[in-house]
């Protein structure tokens, strides 16, 4: 496994690799669970070589957001990347992939405009940003993304095929603790007590896709996302529901009545709940 | 030659060729005259295989320009690119780039603000957008652009610097008629009376040159421009000047003093300006 820290460096060597290898890419900043592992396996499946990328993206955190807090050990994802059969980490520093007078900002406008986006206004320019540049640097056939993030997943995919970026998008599905807790790099923050009410996400988040794929169908929307705020007001260390959203799972745009849900449509129900400083997001989705 | 007009059947074409051969790429808006051609002289010079692109986007025009009224004689182009020994023309419909739901836009927020951005709002993040979408689908080694449009030249370099786009930008030289105007699809409007005018806008730009250059180097920046609008206001039929402005040639940086000129800047001296409905842009580099 070699790590490789300069742009051109990598780039010279991808235009190379590609020739006659497939090269699939995964892209993380860092901080590395069991998610990322299984996102690092399907990678291995489908490709002869495996990029990881390790950055941590200023761009695509807000200015009260927790860029300077957001946790990092690259020595250990070192050691779980040449465990897992990574061939490549590409590990540059932000002047690196932003030098002094950097200028040009790629936008998603349509799934971007929600959820995060609205919660975090600038967050998904920087992720499609940083995305578009790794592509142009890593030059994979394949790349790898968690269903864990919902609206990343879509807006990645719009963007890449508005931009008809040549690489193909695997989504893989999320990691869960045992009580249904999705993995997050962020769940180490949670205190004990908080890490005892956050299952409850998930909870909510089964409690909806049950109740609208329950075969009699009439239930309405807004009193599934009513029974779903209940539940999760319940648990004392939640302090805010930034957001419980049932949206068409390829455009996002929001489904507040059943009559907007035709035979095809996937539905994705997710949610952001703040635990104190720790936002927490989770999401299912419906196929028919 | 061929002519390609999918996405999907280039983009898989070029992944191929890329393999075995060098690529070199010259965008066009098509109706294409001695300017493009020299382009397409130098990417030939450069490369095994040559793609053009004939494609009017629509995404660089502003409401009120002239969109519907630009030239367009793809028979023609077709003749000319075949006797340049063109290798592929990709000929696409604005549905194939820009299909129903299209939602995302690249932005240079820098070297695009100032003169051509300024008078032609969105024009650049039309040029950027379209300019990376046929970078992914034809996937060239060598791009070759004109200098003839200065400030896209300094925004794609910058855009592609920034984004990490694996090509090479080639900048070639501006093609002129015998008494000194710039080549540009636009000039078949001019009214004869206007084409006996036009090349008053070199001559300004030469005096601007001239009087820059000139060894005791003691004239005020605003005086040389302002004996430059007096130039071009003397002709009957220029009906407005957008802008004559000297900037540096790579940031594009306002230079209003020559005090900003150090040994190494390279100043572009740039005008834009009306006759009626016909507006023509030219440019000077001042190489040091």
């Amino acid at each position: 496994m070699k790590i490789l820290r300069s742009v051109k460096q990598t780039q010279a060597l991808t235009a190379k690799l590609r020739k006659k290898n497939i090269i699939s890419f995964v892209p993380t900043m860092g901080y590395l669970h069991d998610g990322h592992l299984s996102l690092i396996k399907e990678a291995k499946k489908r490709s002869d070589i495996v990029f990881v990328s390790i950055f941590v993206n200023p761009l695509q955190f807000g200015p009260k957001e927790d860029l300077s807090r957001y946790p990092r050990d690259f020595g250990r994802d070192e050691i779980l990347c040449r465990n897992s059969g990574v061939d490549y980490i590409f590990y540059p520093d932000v002047k690196e992939l932003y030098p002094e007078g950097y200028s040009t900002y790629v936008n998603e406008e349509k799934a971007s405009a929600g959820l995060e986006g609205k919660v975090r206004p600038g967050h998904f320019r920087g992720v499609t940003t940083i995305v578009l540049k790794l592509f142009n640097i890593v030059q994979p056939h394949i790349s790898v993304f968690g269903q864990k993030d919902a609206q990343q997943a879509a807006v990645i995919g719009k963007m890449t095929d508005d931009l008809n970026v040549n690489t193909k998008l695997i989504i893989a599905p999320t990691i869960r603790e045992k009580d249904g807790l999705a993995l997050s790099s962020r769940n180490v923050y949670l205190t004990e007590e908080q890490r005892l009410d956050a299952p409850y996400l998930y909870k909510a988040l089964q409690y909806g896709k049950r109740k609208l794929t329950y075969k009699n169908y009439n239930r309405d929307i807004e009193f599934i996302k009513k029974q779903m705020y209940k539940l999760i007001k319940s648990r004392s260390t939640v302090t805010k529901i930034d957001y419980i959203s049932f949206n068409n799972n390829r455009t996002l745009e929001t489904i507040s009545s059943l009559k907007q849900i035709f035979d095809k449509t996937e539905v994705l129900i997710s949610l952001a709940v703040r635990f104190g400083k720790v936002r927490l997001i989770d999401n299912i989705v419906i196929k028919r």
